[in-house]
Protein backbone atom coordinates (compact mmCIF):
# COMPACT_ATOMS: atom_id res chain seq x y z
CA UNK A 1 0.00 0.00 0.00
CA UNK A 2 2.69 2.27 -0.93
CA UNK A 3 4.38 3.75 -4.09
CA UNK A 4 7.30 2.45 -3.15
CA UNK A 5 6.13 -0.63 -4.81
CA UNK A 6 5.18 0.93 -7.68
CA UNK A 7 7.74 -0.17 -10.45
CA UNK A 8 8.11 0.29 -14.86
CA UNK A 9 7.69 -3.97 -16.36
CA UNK A 10 9.54 -4.00 -19.59
CA UNK A 11 7.74 -6.12 -21.78
CA UNK A 12 9.12 -8.91 -23.75
CA UNK A 13 9.30 -7.61 -27.41
CA UNK A 14 10.64 -8.58 -30.91
CA UNK A 15 11.47 -6.43 -33.87
CA UNK A 16 11.64 -7.17 -37.28
CA UNK A 17 10.38 -6.62 -40.93
CA UNK A 18 6.98 -7.74 -39.76
CA UNK A 19 6.57 -5.02 -37.19
CA UNK A 20 6.69 -5.51 -32.99
CA UNK A 21 5.25 -8.04 -30.73
CA UNK A 22 5.11 -7.56 -27.66
CA UNK A 23 4.39 -10.38 -25.18
CA UNK A 24 3.80 -11.19 -21.28
CA UNK A 25 3.43 -14.46 -20.31
CA UNK A 26 4.67 -16.36 -17.03
CA UNK A 27 6.53 -14.53 -14.31
CA UNK A 28 5.99 -11.42 -16.65
CA UNK A 29 2.29 -11.10 -15.86
CA UNK A 30 2.24 -9.57 -12.20
CA UNK A 31 -0.97 -11.20 -10.99
CA UNK A 32 -3.70 -13.29 -12.37
CA UNK A 33 -5.53 -11.67 -14.85
CA UNK A 34 -9.51 -11.60 -13.30
CA UNK A 35 -9.86 -8.50 -15.28
CA UNK A 36 -8.74 -6.42 -18.31
CA UNK A 37 -9.73 -3.08 -19.73
CA UNK A 38 -8.86 -0.15 -22.33
CA UNK A 39 -9.53 3.55 -22.40
CA UNK A 40 -9.74 4.84 -25.94
CA UNK A 41 -11.02 7.63 -27.55
CA UNK A 42 -10.35 9.72 -24.93
CA UNK A 43 -10.93 13.55 -25.66
CA UNK A 44 -8.13 16.15 -25.81
CA UNK A 45 -7.58 17.93 -22.32
CA UNK A 46 -9.45 14.93 -20.74
CA UNK A 47 -8.84 13.68 -17.19
CA UNK A 48 -9.34 10.05 -15.84
CA UNK A 49 -8.99 8.36 -12.40
CA UNK A 50 -9.41 10.51 -9.56
CA UNK A 51 -9.84 7.50 -7.55
CA UNK A 52 -8.06 4.46 -5.86
CA UNK A 53 -8.77 1.14 -5.50
CA UNK A 54 -8.87 -0.87 -2.16
CA UNK A 55 -8.16 -3.96 -3.31
CA UNK A 56 -7.02 -3.86 -6.59
CA UNK A 57 -3.89 -4.13 -8.46
CA UNK A 58 -2.91 -2.81 -11.49
CA UNK A 59 -0.47 -2.94 -14.53
CA UNK A 60 -0.74 -0.20 -17.27
CA UNK A 61 0.19 -0.23 -21.02
CA UNK A 62 0.22 2.56 -23.25
CA UNK A 63 -0.05 -0.25 -25.98
CA UNK A 64 -0.65 3.17 -28.45
CA UNK A 65 -0.26 6.77 -28.27
CA UNK A 66 0.62 7.93 -24.67
CA UNK A 67 -0.55 9.74 -21.09
CA UNK A 68 0.45 10.89 -18.51
CA UNK A 69 -0.25 9.54 -14.77
CA UNK A 70 -0.12 11.38 -11.35
CA UNK A 71 0.02 8.86 -8.38
CA UNK A 72 -0.15 9.42 -4.54
CA UNK A 73 0.29 7.21 -1.34
CA UNK A 74 -0.21 8.38 1.87
CA UNK A 75 2.76 10.33 1.92
CA UNK A 76 4.34 10.67 -1.48
CA UNK A 77 3.31 11.74 -4.97
CA UNK A 78 5.03 10.52 -8.31
CA UNK A 79 4.68 11.42 -11.98
CA UNK A 80 4.74 8.54 -14.59
CA UNK A 81 4.92 8.89 -18.33
CA UNK A 82 3.36 6.15 -20.31
CA UNK A 83 4.68 6.16 -23.67
CA UNK A 84 6.70 3.23 -24.75
CA UNK A 85 4.24 -0.18 -25.78
CA UNK A 86 6.91 -2.07 -24.45
CA UNK A 87 6.96 -0.77 -20.71
CA UNK A 88 3.92 -1.27 -18.52
CA UNK A 89 3.63 0.73 -15.23
CA UNK A 90 2.74 -1.55 -12.17
CA UNK A 91 0.82 0.06 -9.56
CA UNK A 92 -0.14 -1.37 -5.75
CA UNK A 93 -3.74 -1.02 -3.86
CA UNK A 94 -4.34 2.18 -2.79
CA UNK A 95 -2.67 4.19 -5.32
CA UNK A 96 -4.75 7.50 -5.74
CA UNK A 97 -4.06 8.37 -9.32
CA UNK A 98 -4.65 10.83 -11.89
CA UNK A 99 -4.95 9.93 -15.95
CA UNK A 100 -4.06 13.00 -18.07
CA UNK A 101 -2.52 14.11 -21.48
CA UNK A 102 -4.03 11.73 -23.62
CA UNK A 103 -2.47 11.98 -26.94
CA UNK A 104 -5.31 11.66 -29.28
CA UNK A 105 -4.35 7.75 -30.68
CA UNK A 106 -3.96 6.64 -27.55
CA UNK A 107 -5.21 2.95 -26.15
CA UNK A 108 -4.36 2.40 -22.45
CA UNK A 109 -4.59 -1.10 -21.43
CA UNK A 110 -5.19 -1.91 -17.95
CA UNK A 111 -4.57 -5.58 -16.21
CA UNK A 112 -5.91 -6.16 -12.94
CA UNK A 113 -5.91 -8.95 -10.63
CA UNK A 114 -9.59 -8.23 -9.12
CA UNK A 115 -12.76 -8.24 -10.96
CA UNK A 116 -14.74 -4.80 -10.93
CA UNK A 117 -16.84 -3.51 -7.75
CA UNK A 118 -17.51 -0.06 -7.48
CA UNK A 119 -17.92 -0.54 -3.94
CA UNK A 120 -13.70 -0.81 -3.67
CA UNK A 121 -13.34 2.25 -5.31
CA UNK A 122 -12.71 5.11 -3.48
CA UNK A 123 -13.67 8.55 -4.79
CA UNK A 124 -13.37 10.50 -2.16
CA UNK A 125 -9.79 11.96 -1.72
CA UNK A 126 -10.61 13.17 2.09
CA UNK A 127 -11.87 9.33 2.77
CA UNK A 128 -8.53 8.23 1.10
CA UNK A 129 -6.77 10.16 3.10
CA UNK A 130 -8.34 8.93 5.73
CA UNK A 131 -8.48 4.91 5.07
CA UNK A 132 -4.51 5.52 4.89
CA UNK A 133 -3.89 6.99 8.20
CA UNK A 134 -6.21 4.21 9.62
CA UNK A 135 -4.25 1.24 7.60
CA UNK A 136 -0.48 3.30 8.61
CA UNK A 137 -1.47 4.78 11.96
CA UNK A 138 1.03 6.96 13.03
CA UNK A 139 3.60 5.36 15.89
CA UNK B 1 -10.65 -28.23 -33.78
CA UNK B 2 -13.38 -26.62 -35.93
CA UNK B 3 -14.09 -22.98 -37.48
CA UNK B 4 -17.83 -24.06 -36.14
CA UNK B 5 -16.44 -23.36 -32.76
CA UNK B 6 -15.01 -19.59 -33.65
CA UNK B 7 -17.30 -16.77 -32.65
CA UNK B 8 -17.52 -12.74 -32.34
CA UNK B 9 -17.16 -11.69 -28.73
CA UNK B 10 -19.15 -8.68 -27.84
CA UNK B 11 -17.25 -6.18 -25.04
CA UNK B 12 -18.81 -4.79 -22.52
CA UNK B 13 -17.82 -0.97 -23.13
CA UNK B 14 -19.20 2.27 -21.53
CA UNK B 15 -18.92 5.61 -24.07
CA UNK B 16 -19.17 9.08 -22.55
CA UNK B 17 -17.94 12.15 -22.30
CA UNK B 18 -14.95 10.88 -20.97
CA UNK B 19 -14.04 8.56 -24.17
CA UNK B 20 -14.51 4.73 -24.40
CA UNK B 21 -13.47 1.77 -21.41
CA UNK B 22 -13.69 -1.85 -22.74
CA UNK B 23 -13.74 -4.54 -20.34
CA UNK B 24 -13.50 -8.06 -20.07
CA UNK B 25 -14.04 -9.99 -16.98
CA UNK B 26 -15.46 -12.68 -15.18
CA UNK B 27 -17.48 -14.90 -17.76
CA UNK B 28 -16.58 -12.72 -20.94
CA UNK B 29 -13.16 -13.60 -20.24
CA UNK B 30 -13.49 -16.89 -22.57
CA UNK B 31 -10.46 -18.85 -20.91
CA UNK B 32 -7.34 -18.35 -17.97
CA UNK B 33 -5.01 -15.91 -19.86
CA UNK B 34 -1.86 -17.27 -19.61
CA UNK B 35 -0.24 -15.20 -22.28
CA UNK B 36 -0.95 -11.70 -23.94
CA UNK B 37 1.05 -9.88 -26.67
CA UNK B 38 -0.20 -7.52 -29.21
CA UNK B 39 1.19 -6.64 -32.57
CA UNK B 40 1.87 -3.47 -33.57
CA UNK B 41 3.59 -1.64 -36.07
CA UNK B 42 2.94 -4.14 -38.87
CA UNK B 43 3.76 -2.69 -42.13
CA UNK B 44 1.68 -1.61 -44.51
CA UNK B 45 1.01 -4.81 -47.27
CA UNK B 46 2.80 -6.84 -44.65
CA UNK B 47 1.31 -10.46 -43.90
CA UNK B 48 1.47 -12.38 -40.16
CA UNK B 49 0.16 -15.41 -39.19
CA UNK B 50 0.18 -18.96 -41.98
CA UNK B 51 0.56 -20.75 -39.06
CA UNK B 52 -1.88 -22.98 -36.24
CA UNK B 53 -1.27 -23.41 -33.18
CA UNK B 54 -2.09 -27.20 -31.69
CA UNK B 55 -2.78 -26.69 -28.73
CA UNK B 56 -3.82 -22.66 -27.67
CA UNK B 57 -7.33 -20.94 -27.81
CA UNK B 58 -6.88 -17.34 -28.65
CA UNK B 59 -9.25 -14.37 -28.82
CA UNK B 60 -8.18 -11.34 -31.18
CA UNK B 61 -9.05 -7.73 -30.40
CA UNK B 62 -8.11 -5.16 -32.62
CA UNK B 63 -8.11 -2.72 -30.02
CA UNK B 64 -6.78 0.52 -32.46
CA UNK B 65 -7.18 -0.03 -36.36
CA UNK B 66 -8.25 -3.05 -37.93
CA UNK B 67 -6.83 -5.80 -40.21
CA UNK B 68 -8.54 -9.10 -41.52
CA UNK B 69 -8.02 -12.85 -40.81
CA UNK B 70 -8.57 -15.73 -43.42
CA UNK B 71 -9.26 -19.19 -41.25
CA UNK B 72 -9.40 -22.28 -42.16
CA UNK B 73 -9.96 -25.68 -40.78
CA UNK B 74 -9.92 -29.26 -42.05
CA UNK B 75 -12.72 -28.34 -44.50
CA UNK B 76 -13.78 -25.01 -44.58
CA UNK B 77 -12.92 -21.50 -44.65
CA UNK B 78 -14.32 -18.57 -43.31
CA UNK B 79 -12.96 -14.52 -43.61
CA UNK B 80 -13.11 -12.02 -40.55
CA UNK B 81 -12.62 -8.53 -40.68
CA UNK B 82 -11.80 -6.79 -37.38
CA UNK B 83 -11.86 -3.35 -37.15
CA UNK B 84 -14.47 -2.98 -33.86
CA UNK B 85 -12.68 -1.96 -30.55
CA UNK B 86 -15.47 -3.63 -28.50
CA UNK B 87 -15.53 -6.93 -30.70
CA UNK B 88 -13.17 -9.88 -30.40
CA UNK B 89 -12.84 -12.96 -32.19
CA UNK B 90 -12.73 -16.16 -30.69
CA UNK B 91 -10.67 -19.07 -32.74
CA UNK B 92 -9.96 -22.40 -31.28
CA UNK B 93 -6.95 -24.98 -31.45
CA UNK B 94 -5.64 -25.95 -34.80
CA UNK B 95 -7.28 -22.41 -36.97
CA UNK B 96 -4.42 -22.25 -39.37
CA UNK B 97 -4.49 -18.26 -39.72
CA UNK B 98 -3.52 -15.81 -42.59
CA UNK B 99 -3.52 -12.15 -40.45
CA UNK B 100 -3.57 -9.42 -43.59
CA UNK B 101 -4.64 -5.52 -43.76
CA UNK B 102 -3.46 -4.08 -41.23
CA UNK B 103 -4.16 -0.02 -41.15
CA UNK B 104 -0.87 1.91 -40.22
CA UNK B 105 -2.26 2.58 -36.47
CA UNK B 106 -3.07 -1.09 -36.02
CA UNK B 107 -2.82 -2.75 -32.40
CA UNK B 108 -3.77 -6.76 -32.31
CA UNK B 109 -4.05 -7.63 -28.62
CA UNK B 110 -4.12 -11.52 -28.41
CA UNK B 111 -5.37 -13.36 -25.19
CA UNK B 112 -3.94 -16.81 -25.43
CA UNK B 113 -4.81 -19.91 -22.64
CA UNK B 114 -1.44 -21.78 -22.83
CA UNK B 115 2.18 -20.11 -23.03
CA UNK B 116 4.11 -19.53 -26.00
CA UNK B 117 5.71 -22.81 -27.19
CA UNK B 118 7.49 -22.90 -30.82
CA UNK B 119 7.03 -26.86 -30.81
CA UNK B 120 3.49 -26.33 -30.57
CA UNK B 121 3.51 -24.27 -33.61
CA UNK B 122 2.50 -25.49 -36.78
CA UNK B 123 3.86 -23.60 -39.91
CA UNK B 124 3.79 -26.00 -42.74
CA UNK B 125 0.67 -26.15 -44.51
CA UNK B 126 1.00 -30.12 -45.75
CA UNK B 127 1.39 -30.80 -42.13
CA UNK B 128 -1.86 -29.11 -41.22
CA UNK B 129 -3.61 -30.92 -43.67
CA UNK B 130 -1.97 -34.37 -42.00
CA UNK B 131 -2.39 -33.79 -38.61
CA UNK B 132 -6.16 -32.89 -39.11
CA UNK B 133 -6.51 -35.81 -41.26
CA UNK B 134 -5.25 -37.71 -37.86
CA UNK B 135 -7.93 -36.08 -35.58
CA UNK B 136 -10.59 -36.59 -37.74
CA UNK B 137 -10.34 -39.71 -39.82
CA UNK B 138 -12.81 -40.52 -42.81
CA UNK B 139 -15.44 -42.94 -41.82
Amino acid sequence: MSLADARWIDLTHSDDERGTLTALEGEAIPFPIRRLFYMHRVPWKLERGHHAHRYTRQCLIPVAGAFAIDAWDATTAATYVLDDPNRGLYLPVMTWVRLYDFRPETVALVLCDTVYNPAHVVRDRREYERLMREASPAT
